[in-house]
């Protein structure tokens, strides 16, 4: 533990998501209320990126009205990257950098908003300055919108883009609805999750106990049937004149070929344009003769800050600030967790993670959380998901729009000669 | 003007919106207030079908609460359909039908809520009620997210959608923005208008004098110039390190070919599964090299009430409301209009204009809306967009879902023998 007064260093990695920006905000707010113990926060321009090329941004140059703002405004406000550190043996040089930047800039704190692959960075991290015999606390805090963290009950981010996709599905199957008598019987909507079918299953969400509507979920955990498929929306749009499907962009066939892969060609002979809505829509269409309409949401779902979740919010805000405060009580190498109390009322608290069972562990979603004919969920899995999406956190507007924050990102010095990544 | 107390009808026509229910709720509250003149409001179920086949709805079986809560509900809370009445000469027996129905269960008052289309049978109900001196009073409801209606300043459905579409752009963009430095340079959103931009045009209002953001609009009124959008993308990138490309679905070729027609081919050679949205990507990544992210809002974006416009709410509500009163002062088809009073404050009253001035007269954005490059608005455009998207106007929540209601839809008894359409 940092025994004199450090600055510290915050960085964004990966995809971002509607609050990641809120965890931003419970770093620099938790750590401008240690100032005893924490000198300045700098955030790495572009990620991990900053601190190799000694980008660093001075948040001490925001206003307490700017970092607030951050809790309240979607993506990456420093910048985020996809960039992995390979390990310590094969790249010894951007280890060695990052504690030379950190030894420079007086950093002691090392936090780390981040997925799976920034956990393992931020492992390395920590090791390397044990190592070193540089006294550098590394603290990662959890953010994907995948879920796939390990050991936290669910990862911010998530809850997010779950209550834009049940939110969305809600709204396109009520449309879908009022046309399905002389015109779209059948919309099918493309969502995220190459590997895993959480944000799909919030699609599922949409409809309830108290209202059913048809709506069929095609998860990447299921091998795509196509006769079972068209089974199924045939008895829908029998039933009730119309369906919604919701398919991850990581369905996909038996032999593990994605569904967006269909080898479609365009004039000039370049492969697949598409997607796997408007596969599947034409799969509808070509089969069972209905009208189709599709969407494919993007980075909508993961930027849709003003209709993000409370629950989500508050604890994308709170994993920032444990990171924190764990820091200054001394912890290394860990992460703060949300944990689950009870479902019914729903309570969570935070805990903490060794970074050494996070890092390159991947959560897939429990198969009990799949309904048996696989085009839905199941009761557990909506017990799971519902206080995720619960209570809305707008954003203020003016003019109609969100008012999103755009800080400054005042450069801090360079101190050291230039490093090429 | 009905002198004895009759029923109405209403129905809802063509593509739905986020609030033509709110319009649903004007006329059917305010009729309420008028039960010494008006006695039930019928609906048709899915639009002009229910009433040529009799299958009407009696909304008096819906609580105050649930009409109240249509205000808002998304989509057709009584169905709605895609079927244009052929002209008196050519279709006399579904005229004759109409009439029959109305006739058969005392309904003096017609109130039709849509487009262009709908406001030509509109028109066509009322002279046709006169021909047969039927007393029947004919009013148009102004609804389209086309935006595209002559005389009133703008159309219910359009604002929320625009909002919609600036808010959803904003958020992409700052998203975009996050991952430039390393991964997706551009992202490209896909939005409705066949043939008008005036949804297109409201990504740009994301972008504002206070902070520019770099948005490319592709409008279907500028044919596309592949060389000057690069071009342009590519100044955009440079100078920002990423851009967003808004594209409408009816952006096309100087030869009027869409760009969504590719002439892509899947493995089994059927024909074009994408949109304009991932051509347009893919050309960006072919001539540019920058990697892309695209989405498609499709229902999505008129389905969104979560996020409608205050003034698009108020509007709708206030143009059925309108209907009811000046059919009780003894209009007949007529349509009510917002009519702009002031642009700063904004202020808007209900105006009237005849049928015939409305129907089959499509309005388009003017060309002094879009910049001199093609590629964005003008200040004349922001003035005008600027007012529609103010507000927010939540629907309520429970359980982390929008609350919107379904109705029971309870039919009215059939008098007459069946009729096919």
């Amino acid at each position: 533990m940092a025994t004199k007064k450090m600055n510290a260093f915050y960085a964004q990695s990966g995809g971002v998501t509607a609050v990641i920006n809120a965890s931003a905000c419970g770093v620099i707010e938790t750590a401008r209320k240690h100032k005893d113990k924490i000198g300045k926060v700098y955030a790495g321009r572009n990620g991990i990126i900053g601190a190799l090329t000694e980008d660093l941004i001075d948040t001490s140059k925001e206003s307490a009205a700017a970092i607030a703002a951050l809790r309240h405004t979607p993506a990456g406000a420093f910048g985020s990257c996809r960039y992995k550190l390979k390990s310590l043996e094969a790249n010894k040089r951007e280890y060695d950098r990052l504690i030379e930047v950190f030894k420079a800039h007086n950093i002691g704190y090392f936090f780390y908003n981040g997925g799976g692959d920034s956990a393992d960075t931020c492992l390395k991290v920590s090791q390397l300055g044990e190592a070193m015999g540089y006294p550098l606390q590394a603290i990662h805090v959890p953010k994907t919108v995948d879920n796939d963290l390990p050991i936290t009950d669910n990862c911010p981010g998530f809850g997010s883009v779950a209550k834009y996709i049940a939110v969305s599905t809600l709204e396109a199957t009520y449309d879908v609805r009022s046309m399905a008598k002389t015109s779209t019987k059948v919309f099918v909507l493309e969502v995220m999750g190459r590997h895993a079918g959480w944000i799909a299953a919030a699609g599922a969400m949409a409809s309830t106990k108290d209202f059913e509507l048809p709506i069929v979920v095609l998860f990447p955990e299921v091998p795509f049937d196509q006769t079972k498929f068209l089974a199924k929306v045939d008895a829908l749009v029998k039933k009730f004149g119309y369906c919604t499907v919701v398919v991850s962009e990581g369905c996909h066939w038996p032999d593990g070929k994605f569904l967006a892969e269909q080898g479609t060609r365009d004039a000039f002979g370049h492969a697949q344009l598409g997607g796997a809505a408007p596969v599947v829509a034409n799969m509808v269409k070509d089969a069972l003769g209905h009208k189709f309409h599709w969407g494919v949401a993007d980075y909508l779902q993961r930027a849709a800050r003003h209709v993000a979740s409370k629950t989500d919010v508050e604890q994308a805000y709170a994993t920032g600030k444990a990171a924190v405060e764990c820091a200054l009580r001394g912890h290394n190498s860990v992460m703060p967790t949300i944990d689950r109390v009870s479902d019914k009322p729903y309570r969570w608290k935070v805990g903490l993670a060794p970074l050494s069972k996070v890092a390159n562990v991947e959560k897939m979603m429990p198969k009990n959380f799949i309904s048996p004919d696989g085009f839905g969920i199941t009761d557990k899995c909506r017990t799971y998901l519902a206080p995720l999406i619960k209570g809305e956190d707008y954003p203020p507007y003016r003019d109609g729009l969100p008012r999103y924050v755009t800080l400054k990102n005042v450069a801090v010095a360079r101190r050291l000669p230039e490093f090429k990544v």
